[in-house]
């Protein structure tokens, strides 16, 4: 959906090929044909481009995206563009506070989730006495795959900002 | 204890203040007392600063240190390193790919705790038949508090990098 957006935005800058992009427009320099930031910049969103600026730096921002396979290249200034958009409206914590705040509520998650499971468990195991008074419970008689541990992915932050 | 190790750095940075901070010793310049970059870039770990210089500045990351309280700079500074060391592993997400890897294992847990819950309640329910074959099963038998929605938090990113 996002994608989509963009590329109706770049889609609308390119049908006015001479409006300068919005990063060009930013730094007063020509938009140039094969401007590097032309197709992710359109003009009629410029707050983009200056959020973007203001905390990664245009030269460093047009390293990374001569860095970057074309075809990768939305991707890369949409993610750049929420972490300074994020680090705009928390400068402490960046978008490093959203990673703390789905951290906390994965765990959260895990623990409901353990403990949800252990109830399941503590009823099959009573419907068994009450069925089969003469089988003894083992406690172990749902094998929910539920109940098996995420994967935390590659990542890992360790502060607590609140 | 992240905290505690920083602490324990910036003490050994401070136990030689003839050595210029890694900052300093990156950008070639005297360190001079009361340097922005001194308390969080100790010459121990030159690393730390060339990956936000990389990514964000220097001057970009002095100018955020100046508007930041004294307190919260360490925090800043290691959420920028935090991204800095993000986006030069994945130029294309950064630590964005870190939130989407979390958004969806939440999605996962939810999912998992929703199915576990509605298997609790179907528990409750035969059990309620079997004790008391008289009764009507309302499929409410148990009032959980853990089927209670998460908090989503205040970001989003609806990218999906694979």
């Amino acid at each position: 959906m996002l994608g989509q957006q963009k590329h109706i935005k770049h889609m609308a800058s390119s049908s006015h090929p001479s409006a300068p992009c919005a990063a060009c427009k930013f730094l007063r320099r020509k938009c140039i044909q094969g401007c590097v930031f032309s197709p992710y910049f359109p003009p009629e969103d410029p707050t983009k481009f200056a959020n973007v600026h203001k905390i990664f730096g245009a030269s460093n921002v047009s390293k990374l995206l001569n860095e970057i396979a074309p075809h990768q290249r939305e991707d890369a200034v949409n993610s750049l563009a929420y972490e300074a958009e994020a680090r705009l409206k928390d400068p402490v914590y960046g978008c490093v506070g959203a990673i703390s705040v789905l951290q906390r509520q994965v765990l959260r998650l895990q623990k409901e989730l353990d403990a949800t499971n252990a109830d399941l468990i503590r009823f099959s195991s009573n419907q068994n006495i009450i069925m089969n008074p003469s089988s003894s419970s083992s406690g172990n008689a749902l094998q929910n795959p539920n109940v098996l541990p995420p994967h935390y992915g590659n990542y890992s932050w360790n502060y607590n900002p609140n």
